[in-house]
């Protein structure tokens, strides 16, 4: 038995976090150099085999809950009860990169892994969480994996929620052998605190060259579908000024939502990421157009006001243009702050290892949203070459992910032991 | 046997016309009302099996050239050798209507009809033809039907198109029959006149209450498709002066073309009817956008203009915001001048029925575009109500669909007989 250590010591293997960032980032490789782990999907059921195996091999104590969540457990002494619990998502976008969710998960086992090889059993449990769901990419519903957790997905929701090719979320739970009857009763009210490792996905710190990000809040968001409809026409034999050009006003409103979103400035966000036009032949007229808009600001109050705004201008162009407009919400998130001990408690254990560090909002949404509003939460950031994320590109440096696991491993030791 | 007869008593069956019209709407009918027939699907099929029946209960003598048209032949006795052709397409676009194409054919098998119950054989033999494609529905190159009757369709060729799942025309051949090897030798050279009834598919005629148009010529066309390259951000994390976003660039084209389009006025047309980006995820920044324009004006060195300022403004747009973009050309129709003197029979047959009738130019594309550079031809036109085509509700009056049937059948019995 190895006797309490400065939580300053604690040092996570650079070699198991490069080797295991690169055979995660293997799985549900595409063509594009992309990820694509789909909830449920084949790629995702070996990637959270993968992560199990990682677990026991560090020598937690492996489950599954009934969303699919892959836990990791180093049981507490006196108050095992109690949780502090780490992780990230497995999951990623079409095409994504390989540390987005990654890194929280890989980094999570390797401080569990450390923290366990340096020290005895912590006072706390401690547990590496890999969720199953976070970016809402094969359904329209996401963070599903920390909605399981904190007693927030019901059953009728998996029967209700489907991907596009009207595949149920129940269906697929079925299918890989989860019992959706089990979702609303995985619930936990054992978890204290939850801390996130995760890559910045912005430029922030790879511009100005800091070491650590401590997330101070996460932008709220507006998920929401747009459908102009018009008149399809024939291309050839419709006059421009009979038209009631659906595709016209889309461009026009898409144009229009990147005109307001910059002149309100940062860190206001919004995004046009999708668009599909009816019929969507070359020679006709589109009927009906729908494109998506992704809206983003970490007040809440800005971000709604900016809405009216864009919805009046859209409601406007299309009145101007004889069309309709149907605007559906599709997701929101509101707005969530970090706990401000937890985010103290981060600065001092990078003060004392050396990490430079700077405070700053993410216009990313995490898990630690949600948790936010349930228990204290906290975000450790680290830079993104260029900013890159969502992409095949996306890329951080080993050093850089070593010490965010070296960070979190030292503020678990703080508050577990 | 029925002597001679003034052209001008030749009289279609409306209740035919209708009945045949009406069947002819109901293969390939979809959800929204809308017909997909695409070449060689098991509508098109269907359909042209229909309308081989329909040229046989007519009395006329039916076969299959290698491309799939169907023909129906009133063999002449002094001339028997040389062809008057008419018809027109049996495919459709996606979601079009009833009328666009079917009505030639349908028109010309009563206008042949009547010819053979009212008169002996014509002098020179008289064909309706229904011709295998010519919307570029199912893949990129059109007019495949009329390419292939007048020798310029290769089975080269054939292996090379192919549709959006990447099957070629060559395949798609194969498993209805049809034998790509003998495409190039379906070429003919008997055929003295081509004459194709069509609807409108716009405003003028309806708008102006005018029985029939006489179509002076045809607009030329190009189909190509833009793609716009940007760089994929996360949606929350990118800073909106940080991205490179490909929908942001594409919408600005769009509503750039219709602007200079505009600007240059009718007869110009320039449609976007199709709009797809990648990743195309509601929370990416769009790394490429692709879209099509389609661009026309009956005057080819007007049209090269609009492309000429088209592709400056939107290699402005993209150099401007940091894109690449790249400009395929997919199809391109010269504008094509229809016959004087076929106009001038048309115009006196009109005169002589008592039908009211206009010149006007088509702003559609037709197979007749193709035949004007082989062949003296001429278009019928009968009015579209609302000017509405490509689309569920495209309509046509009944008495309408006979006026131009009738006129037909003056105007072949004038030519042929």
């Amino acid at each position: 038995m190895v006797g309490k250590t400065d939580a300053s010591t604690v040092t996570v293997s650079p070699q198991l976090v490069e080797w295991q960032l690169d055979q995660l980032g293997r799985i549900g490789s595409q063509p594009d150099g992309g990820l694509v782990r789909f909830l449920y999907d084949a790629a995702w059921s070996e990637a959270m085999g993968l992560v199990e195996k990682w677990m026991r091999h560090a020598g937690l104590q492996t489950r599954r809950d009934a969303v699919g969540n892959v836990f990791g457990r180093l049981p507490g002494t006196t108050q095992a009860d109690r949780t502090i619990l780490t992780g990230s998502h497995i999951d990623t976008v079409r095409s994504g990169g390989r540390y987005d969710g990654a890194l929280g998960i890989v980094g999570g086992i390797n401080a569990l892994a450390a923290l366990r090889q340096l020290t005895e059993h912590p006072r706390r449990s401690l547990e590496v969480v890999a969720i199953c769901e976070e970016e809402g990419s094969r359904v329209a519903g996401s963070l599903l994996g920390s909605r399981g957790m904190l007693g927030l997905a019901d059953t009728a929701e998996m029967s209700a929620l489907t991907d596009t090719d009207g595949v149920s979320v129940a269906e697929m739970m079925s299918e890989i052998g989860l019992d959706p009857a089990q979702v609303a009763g995985t619930g936990r009210r054992d978890v204290d605190h939850f801390v996130e490792l995760h890559v910045e996905q912005g430029p922030v710190l790879d511009t100005s060259g800091v070491d650590i990000g401590i997330v101070t809040g996460i932008a709220g968001m507006r998920h929401r579908l747009l459908t102009v409809s018009g008149r399809p026409d024939h291309a050839g034999a419709a006059p421009m000024d009979s038209r009631r050009d659906a595709m016209r006003a889309a461009a026009m409103m898409t144009v229009a939502i990147d005109d307001i979103v910059r002149r309100v400035g940062a860190p206001a966000v919004g995004t046009v990421g999708q668009m599909r036009a009816w019929p969507g032949a070359v020679n006709v007229v589109a009927e009906r157009v729908t494109f998506s808009l992704d809206l983003r600001h970490p007040s809440d109050a800005v971000r709604l006001r900016l809405l009216d705004e864009i919805d009046a201008r859209c409601r406007n162009l299309a009145a101007e243009h004889g069309l309709s407009l149907e605007i559906a919400d599709r997701w929101e998130e509101q707005a969530a702050d970090m706990d401000t001990d937890l985010q103290r408690l981060l600065a001092e254990t990078a003060d004392r290892s050396g990490f430079s560090w700077s405070s700053l909002a993410s216009g990313a949404a995490h898990d630690s949203q949600l948790w936010a509003r349930h228990v204290p939460t906290s975000m450790i950031f680290v830079p993104s070459v260029d900013g890159r994320s969502h992409c095949p590109v996306e890329y951080t440096q080993l050093n850089d992910c070593v010490r965010g696991a070296n960070l979190l491993a030292r503020a678990l030791y703080r508050l577990a032991y």
